[in-house]
């Protein structure tokens, strides 16, 4: 089976697209639905759908509910998954305080700092010093964390992390970590994404299109 | 010419490398440099940096500050891009204070939001009543916005920016947003980041491989 990062994304915005239908009253939903939910063909949307052995029928489409089950069982949404936030400047007190993960079925067990000004353990979402991240992942069973230290101190929370037991990191510090192969990381570069927006709405304006 | 998303996140890449390569004290790099520094291939680095007519040469590789200035100038990053956040709650308040975004040449010069109580037009990046938005952004010539507002409202703030002159959008807000063709958009969905690591990282975990 040949699952790319591509496909789970567009599962993911399936799911999403799925409850907002719901939440318009939708029983049943068409390929032809979804795909104009996420801006994608409905060939796509059958075709993920059916690497995962789900299937529709061509006059009746899906039932709602028993896509949404799937769909959230796929996705690892049938369990709440306890996640980490290394750094607690700016980037990482948003994500400890942005409620939307909440019903994502994500919850920020803790954050962790090296600035003893920021470390605050009887927060609702404690801030501990970065000295007992390893301990905390691994008496905790974390699986999951996000990194939003600078740069220079990534690679070293990373490796924190890894050595806690975590398998997988979203990390939004602009730089390439290393982590054994069986490690998942995820980036997210805020500034290479701004980079590239600037980049294609100059080329819009030199060229009157998208090129 | 055929330029995508992913050649412009490597010439972002490539740039970001070479900064920290000269703070090394190189004066010369090779493509092969560069591709470990990134992950990628030298084959890969040539064929990107060809298609902007950069060239080097087999035995002495790229002079850095040449390179350096051709990257820069293609990214846009020989002036100061000024940037406004539609939403001053967690995302877009993290986003207003977050200082890396300065060395990247991109200026955050205010922030909008519809509650009173956190409007504050006296502080350093001054936040205005959203109602003040669409005019803001003609007076100045904003060409690139931030939404960081609940999906709720991300339409509706996205029209606004695109009444005021606005050409490229990043957007934090769940949902896919809809507007002219020659307006950019780029979405950065934290939940749906963070629900593709707990897919792969599962998936590592039931079959041993990233499948």
């Amino acid at each position: 089976m040949k699952i790319n990062k591509q496909c789970i994304i567009r599962l993911s915005r399936y799911k999403n697209a799925l409850y907002r239908l719901k939440n318009l009253g939708f029983v049943k939903v068409f390929s032809d639905n979804l795909a104009d939910a996420v801006g994608s063909t409905s060939a796509q949307v059958r075709k993920d759908f059916s690497l995962f052995g789900i299937s529709g029928n061509r006059r009746g489409g899906y039932q709602m509910d028993t896509l949404l089950e799937k769909l959230n069982n796929i996705l690892g949404k049938d369990k709440l998954q306890k996640t980490i936030v290394a750094g607690a400047g700016n980037i990482g007190s948003a994500l400890i305080g942005y409620r939307g993960f909440e019903k994502e079925g994500i919850d920020i067990v803790a954050g962790f700092d090296i600035d003893s000004a920021l470390i605050n353990e009887k927060a609702e979402t404690p801030i501990f010093s970065l000295s007992k991240l390893k301990d905390f992942v691994k008496h905790s069973k974390i699986e999951i964390g996000i990194i939003a230290v600078p740069d220079s101190a990534a690679q070293e929370v990373l490796d924190l992390m890894v050595e806690g037991g975590i398998k997988g990191v979203l990390n939004f510090a602009p730089i390439s970590l290393r982590a054994p192969e069986h490690i998942v990381i995820n980036n997210v570069n805020l500034g290479i994404e701004l980079e590239n927006l600037i980049y294609f709405v100059n080329a819009v304006e030199r060229t009157g299109s998208r090129e």
